[in-house]
């Protein structure tokens, strides 16, 4: 009986996968699943692409194991503006720190800091940076550090909209993930932002795990505390995740050429040439941020995310460039 | 229609998952899924920690994205004897690679090598050790490194046994990935071996996928050639993944804790401390090599694999340790 429930279990399983395959390409017309997005090219090249990757009998075929996906966060999947939210997250746990450290309130760029003159603390340039991302990011152990993310994460709220920073995910962008799920991707993160800093939220709000989350990060070292082991974060740079640097990030994490990847920015190039490069059908993807109604208008000469370099080679190597304005219906899942 | 059948998808994958991990657990009389292990003290605390997390309705219950499992590689799931066999492998490079390097004839710790004394080599210490690293493992592209590692282990063979390297996999421990498998863990290997020596086999041999892969590595850079973007293995070390650092290489890659680990040396004492220090139900195994006739026996005094530290830790733990030679039925697939 068990040995039978086994066998039948073994033969319903890759049946499932193949029909949820086979279902997605065949319901589309039936079921859109991606409803925020307006019919236009940037929608259609999507489908066209994962209806060839997922057609057995199809030339352009690529089982499972390989279908690799990978997406930028900041300005990808949510927002990034006026500066990155992890920046933000950076400058509240500045002030909430503050007290523990009085010498802040004559040293920059904490001093300006406290003053709410960001741009006078950031004249000290990367070193500055640096420094912020320190005070706060390390000291702590990686459990102390996932509960002061998580609280942050559930709690705080974005300066100009006053909403929670996980309501300013993009619905088209959440909807594509699912999208590709279903059709037997695997999808991860490959991001600039601390990858401690992403991971306690990416579950519940992308469905992606920890363990398909790839980001910059500091070095942390394991100690016995009372016989407790504790890894302990460290003022040191590990990794840093953007540019040039995303591919070798995507090689150590994951060990294989993704077939799509999908960005918004100039740091995003990198990763994108490197995954369409590889053989096969590939898919690039760039978000263009046009919609300075529902969101905010930049490209070419913005200091955040950037859209200049990449952009050009959209055009040379026939990526997907979506126009946030016109391609996306609903942005927000609080739009009316 | 279709949303009539995706509806009985829906209802239908969580239901075999469940029945899969129901039947597991019913079933272990009537199919063995550990039929190389003798009935003993190790088979019966895999088996029991198998069902208390598994059991929805039991305390240690463990959902199934937390059920993380990690092994050590070397002389956890294959030998490691008379050296690891990935020094092997940069031994029968030097050998390949020699008559591009003629002046390895009068250079250490190549001279050596070259005349087949690696005791003579190995005398320069760890920085023979890099140097003989270095000439084997950088220089190339990943795609070239990984061609090179797959033509060797497919080929190569073990210089006492006369076996395939891939031949060398105990049997009992690849029955017990697919067993934690089958139970809903997500399987890795957290070695100190390099990352990209393991990956190009190990989704063949031990059914765990490059991005379930943690190892040593070496830096790799982004470059554009004539247009084509490639990652180049840099003469430089990335991460060593031994020791106090196999925690920070499961935080890296995972982010998240093991409730099992298996190894089989001191090497893997820190692994087992953090995994097993988690909250609710844990799991820790040592392999005790101690079958010198179908293997070897080594143990406290061994230069290679040595078992001490955390072999006296695991008495003081109640970590199960595995006596190759009386918990083993059968070792080796090619075993009559």
């Amino acid at each position: 009986m068990a040995k039978l429930l086994s066998l039948l279990i073994g033969l319903l399983l890759p049946l499932t996968i193949h029909a949820q395959a086979a279902l997605a390409a065949e319901s589309s017309a039936v079921v859109d699943p991606l409803p925020s997005w307006n019919e236009g090219a940037a929608k259609q090249a999507i489908g066209e692409f994962v209806a060839k990757v997922i057609k057995p009998d199809s030339p352009d075929f690529v089982p499972i194991s390989k279908r690799i996906a990978v997406f930028d966060n900041d300005g990808t999947l949510w927002g990034e503006q006026p500066m990155s939210f992890q920046f933000l997250f950076a400058l509240d746990r500045v002030k909430a720190l503050a007290p523990q450290h009085p010498e802040w309130k004559t040293k920059e760029p904490f001093a300006s800091l406290l003053q709410g003159d960001v741009k006078g603390a950031l004249l000290g340039g990367n070193r500055a940076m640096l420094e912020i991302v320190m005070a706060t990011h390390a000291g702590m152990t990686t459990e102390e550090f996932e509960k002061i993310v998580t609280d942050w994460i559930t709690t705080a709220r974005h300066p100009k909209t006053g909403r929670l920073y996980t309501e300013l995910v993009y619905q088209p962008m959440v909807q594509l993930l699912a999208y590709l799920r279903a059709n037997g991707f695997k999808t991860f993160i490959v991001d600039g932002g601390g990858i401690e800093f992403m991971r306690p939220w990416m579950e519940r709000v992308y469905g992606i795990p920890p363990e398909q989350v790839v980001g910059s990060s500091i070095k942390t070292k394991f100690e016995l505390r009372a016989g407790t082991p504790v890894l302990v974060r460290l003022r040191e740079l590990n990794f840093v995740d953007d540019k040039a640097a995303k591919p070798v990030g995507i090689h150590l994490h994951i060990g294989r050429r993704p077939i799509a990847a999908f960005g918004n920015s100039d740091g995003d190039l990198q990763m994108l040439q490197w995954t369409t490069a590889g053989s096969g059908e590939r898919f690039g993807l760039l978000v263009h941020h046009t919609d300075a109604e529902r969101e905010w208008a930049y490209d070419r000469k913005s200091s955040i995310g950037k859209l200049d370099k990449a952009w050009d080679e959209a055009k040379t190597k026939n990526w997907t460039v979506v126009d946030m304005k016109t391609d996306w219906k609903n942005m927000f899942a609080f739009e009316p």
